[in-house]
């Protein structure tokens, strides 16, 4: 299954990546540049497409970014510290992403010749992001098989959907993906700052997993303090 | 129901514009520029968003354009003569473009809060083009109902997507399009050129409609050769 996987550099993207190399026909990666404060990520995605011998596709969104705009990953807002929730991480949605990403995917697959786009969607986003659920993924599907109808047939492969995070630490261990090598940090500083919601999310991953963290955090010991104070 | 309509300039998308701003609440233009040779239409999309007093968006997609290769539209090769045919058309084609020209324009549209995103898909076009095909336009639309859940209610209004381009040139005539005023031709020459398949196409809906077609052709003689030997 000739597969091209949408990698943003991060943990989950990355592990992905990993997975389809070892179990697939790994044909490429994607990634897409927002514009975004995490933007440093997007250098993890071609470490991970040159270590794994594919090409790289970036797909510079910046324009399209600023069309639309209320977002902290793109604008000029704060992002807030700790732990996701609801109302905090709200104002970090920019609007239809995930669609839009896909149907990118999906296009460059059809260019390509791909059998499928594979995307690390994961079980901890379905509660905030709604184009991260299993829903949307199915329908997703069902509309780029009426889009491509005579021309391709690519499917929508999300092996992360319905399991959490840790559950992603422990796929990727198993394919011996370099954790040290991806990146999570919305704050996009020398090291993670083990503070923003990415980074709290993280370390409870390899914790929850039992698999060593290589990480350096800035404050390796905020997120502890959330997880003890019950916001977890 | 607060509109916005993806306008490429052509005939059918400002005759759809004209018919929102009548009967609905048009609040904004969405053009796409691929960098495909018909370019020259996307001035006769913010020549008609200035006439109806509404804000353009015009999308840079030259970029994501390079990664879709393939089509006639967007690439250094000849655009065929002659009316639609399978084989000839199938070259004008770039992967996925309304599944992705929709996703940005929902983006778009939830940025805005936005009610409907119109588009003027038409019946004309289901033979060649999947993502032109009312499965197509459900299936999008059940998708981005899961897509923006709890964020944005938007719906997808394609009112012509049962009807010929015949029926679009007389709904477009009863809302006051001003038909010299939109460009088809895939050459983008000084004047429409009336022998490529979308000059055909138009010299034909204007017949069948018995509405008065203001374009000047370089050859507007051709489509009834074309009609005549029976390729119709």
């Amino acid at each position: 299954m000739k597969t091209i996987v949408i990698c943003s550099g991060g943990l989950d993207s990355v592990s992905l990546a990993h997975k389809v190399a070892d179990e697939n026909d790994l044909i490429g990666l994607v990634s897409f540049d927002y514009g975004q404060r995490h933007k440093k990520e997007v250098e993890f995605a071609a470490r991970c497409a040159d270590r794994l011998g594919v090409p790289h596709d970036l797909i510079d969104m910046r324009h399209i970014g600023q069309h639309l705009s209320g977002s902290a990953l793109t604008d000029d807002v704060d992002v807030p510290d700790g732990h996701y929730a609801e109302d905090s991480m709200k104002i970090t949605v920019v609007p239809n992403r995930n669609a839009i990403m896909l149907a990118i995917a999906f296009g460059i697959g059809a260019a390509k010749g791909a059998d499928a786009v594979a995307a690390a969607v994961h079980g901890g986003d379905h509660f905030i992001y709604p184009d991260c659920r299993p829903e949307f993924i199915d329908a997703f599907e069902a509309m780029q098989k009426h889009a491509l109808d005579g021309y391709a047939a690519i499917r929508l492969y999300t092996p992360f959907v319905h399991i959490p995070k840790s559950a992603i630490v422990i796929e990727g261990a198993a394919h011996g993906t370099p954790f040290g090598d991806t990146w999570s940090c919305y704050k996009g500083g020398e090291k993670h700052c083990g503070r923003c919601g990415t980074c709290v999310e993280r370390q409870e991953a390899f914790a929850l997993a039992e698999v060593i963290d290589p990480t350096e955090y800035d404050d390796p010991d905020f997120w502890k303090t959330t997880v003890e104070k019950g916001q977890l």
